[in-house]
């Protein structure tokens, strides 16, 4: 039997080349059981005219499909549907019943509503993204990414790719952020006091899991990341929160009895404050003084452009009291899931084990493609890159939040990607960022940060990492325009 | 100043193309800060005769260096450190001390020693491996997963490679499981229903986190998968096990006031039981009577090349009973960490939720290669050459295990990737695996999978997943003698 070529049509939504659409037209209607075993496809000429391609794209999707044994060939005759080809299942699916079980029971440990992530999927289609922690796409060095990932995708490196590494971690990429990128931060680390981890993210997580347990008190910032304060509410550990200061987190105000205290002295998050060297020692000493220990967040340390940035809480630490979360996220881009924990090698080792329990390991493709990009210099170009035009960027935003008389709540003094803003009195930044939507702009409220179940409303960020630098000034004024509309009817209710 | 070309070495020991170690050798040498903005490097010529190497390798080398602002050109003159090559440090880093923690103290939850995995990484070395669950080489498609991983890494993608998906997964990937995986299993489902996680061992411990606490019961299978074991310590729920026939587990063991049940199938972990229709149908129904939920691990259901699949557990459930758990690892590669949990809406919510927390997402740029992958037909070609593959290597095994008269404990009606094994009486496996060790031979010692803290000795697991059909008989031959040589010595004993 002959399959009709009318049954065939081009998905035009479907991405790919037409010789890739043109494949997976066939190899799906295999699989639905569309065309069965010993059925004959169209001529490639007859299966071109009605598609409307050339000839030659349809005979090089025919070759790949024999290639993979969809088809097979018979010389002259034509292309068959293979008598190896796969079958579709026997049974029929069927959508499983509302059922019978009670979840609000069921569930024996309830995790939502969790972060709160309500930033939109579809920020790169705004004017003037203001928004936080998303890859430039005119920045980021798409190529040389691409040559690294190739290079890791190779058959010398076959078992890199492939292999189950069980608990441990690409050697390679472990090497490099032991050699390269800790000694910039003034640290000195052993491959067992080095583990990586999804993102920092899974990095804070770890910690909490590790260090933490239902009688011990951790102390965070506030404001701080949102998504730590939920780490370490699921985590089920005491808490308390510490204001933060112009200069980051003042030890002093830490309660007695803490344990473990999360922190982020380069640039606070979300205040953009970096902690001075005295206030740093001062927090080692009482670290020390009353036994506990210090997570630093050190995100986004690679983003000092203004002056060197200073050596990091953990090259400061005489005690192994400092565990130091690193990551790429913020210099390669976020959808890569990668970090890194360093710390002593009794808490890595625990670490270690729980990653094991939870996930393994960070795929070895990944692991690899990253250690190629470190090790051929292009992490260094891409950062310097970055550091030039996020500068460029934060000059044209600090002159235009002047002229438009707007107050800064904090800055970062190495440089950092985003600056800390206060709206007038009164204003809500929620209802700001929504109102700015509609203008093209997108920008971060601040309440989520704040741990106070009424936070303040009236801060909120701006991010100068993905926004063309010609866009601030108008994107600045638009903030500007709707909130001095705001305050006018404030005022006028 | 001129660098003085005898300060450049080739790294011998170094992966990857003449150009990119040459590369390396530079970029190190700058971030090192051997090298100073304004220095001159040798000439192409001189590099080049110094290196062995030809001219254009060091020119192509040195206009890459040029790309990344390591190096400037300057006409004829010559190759000079950028004045905006980055930086060494400004301080220097020093190892962290041993410091003043109590680490015993501290950890706040142990975690070690968790999953034991005393597998060799270097398992590819071995004449005889008979390992379990690692990628071989000569069956996998690793031409079309790189084709499919370059087009993930276009600039078409560049949003669903980098993007901060933040608690969403692919929308494509998605669309493809819920499209063509699940339907062969009988599994209709939305959206909703489908959550990606990194493998199925991190499906499975979302599955335990959101569904046990410290008052429900759960029951495993024993033997059963040792990693599963840990992850229900760790999650500090109840936990009972429930000795599997040769069906798999019997429903009528499972303890009254049993709240998850942790179950195995297709093809029971490690015995290879294909457990049949009635008896599924009588755990859905005991489920059902006594209110528990039933993971179903339904791992390798791919490798069914001895006769089509029984439909999955959860395809019989008419009560939304059913947590599924599927995996690429086997399929594709376990390197990957891509696996999926299937399950009611209420629960997959949960899951996320804690996925948000502990990880985030896996990562983008693996989730769209698969979605490639499975969209072209390459992922159906590549089972059904793992499966004529694996057919033609049991067949060969069958025969060698009867020639030798060693006694199988199990396989799997449908197929699988292993056969479970019983030495003769007096036998410890773990010994019998080291003495096989030394003739090339890999074989996976069976204590392990047991709950028992004096676990029986005498079983072992041959996988023919990685070992080529021509080694099968003279690997069987060589444990045949070994069990015959520790026969007589546990007699002469």
């Amino acid at each position: 039997m002959s399959i009709s070529v009318e049954t065939f049509f081009l998905d035009t939504a479907a991405e790919g080349t037409l010789q890739a659409r043109i494949q997976q037209m066939v190899a799906q209607g295999i699989l639905k059981g569309r065309f069965r075993p010993g059925e004959r496809l169209p001529s490639s000429r007859r299966m071109a005219t009605h598609l409307g391609v050339s000839r030659i794209t349809v005979t090089l999707a025919y070759t790949e499909l024999v290639a993979d044994d969809y088809l097979t060939s018979r010389g002259r005759s034509g292309y068959y549907v293979s008598e190896n080809a796969p079958e579709p299942p026997a049974f029929a699916a069927q959508r499983a019943a509302t059922g019978t079980v009670d979840w609000t029971r069921a569930i024996g440990r309830p995790f939502t509503p969790g972060v709160n992530f309500d930033k939109p999927a579809d920020w790169a289609s705004y004017r003037y993204p203001f928004i936080y922690g998303q890859a430039d796409k005119t920045l980021f060095d798409s190529t040389n990414w691409r040559l690294c990932a190739l290079q890791a995708l190779g058959m010398r490196d076959f078992t890199a790719l492939t292999a189950d590494y069980y608990d441990r971690d690409d050697p390679k990429l472990v090497d490099f952020i032991t050699r390269q990128i800790l000694p910039r931060r003034g640290i000195l680390a052993h491959e067992d006091e080095v583990l990586l981890t999804m993102g920092a993210q899974n990095a804070l997580w770890l910690s909490a899991q590790v260090l933490l347990n239902s009688r011990r008190l951790a102390a965070i910032e506030d404001p701080c990341y949102p998504a730590l304060r939920t780490i370490l509410t699921q985590a089920r550990c005491q808490l308390s929160t510490v204001s933060v200061d112009a200069d980051g987190l003042p030890p002093d105000a830490l309660p007695d009895g803490t344990d473990v205290v999360f922190t982020t002295p380069s640039h606070q998050c979300p205040t953009a404050a970096t902690m001075p060297i005295a206030r740093r020692k001062a927090l080692l000493q009482k670290a020390e003084a009353e036994d506990f220990l210090i997570v630093e967040d050190d995100y986004e340390f690679e983003m000092s452009f203004l002056k060197s940035p200073s050596p990091s809480l953990k090259s400061l630490d005489q005690n192994g009291r400092v565990i130091y979360v690193g990551s790429f996220s913020k210099s390669l881009f976020p959808g890569l899931r990668l970090g890194y924990l360093v710390g002593p090698a009794p808490f890595i080792r625990e670490a270690r084990a729980l990653r094991a329990t939870v996930l393994r390991h960070p795929p070895g493709h990944i692991q690899r493609t990253v250690a190629y990009y470190l090790s051929l210099g292009h992490y260094d170009a891409l950062i310097r890159r970055m550091g030039r035009a996020y500068h460029e960027r934060r000059k044209v935003l600090d002159a235009a939040l002047k002229a438009h008389d707007l107050t800064v709540a904090g800055v970062g003094t190495y440089g950092g990607s985003a600056v800390w803003m206060k709206a007038p009195p009164g204003v809500d930044t929620a209802l700001l960022a929504a109102r700015l939507r509609a203008d093209g702009v997108l920008i971060e409220p601040g309440a989520a940060f704040f741990a106070a179940e009424d936070p303040p409303r009236q801060y909120f960020r701006l991010a100068y990492s993905s926004i063309p630098v010609a866009r601030i000034p108008t994107g600045v004024a638009l903030i500007a325009a709707a909130l001095k509309e705001m305050a006018g009817e404030s005022i006028s209710i």
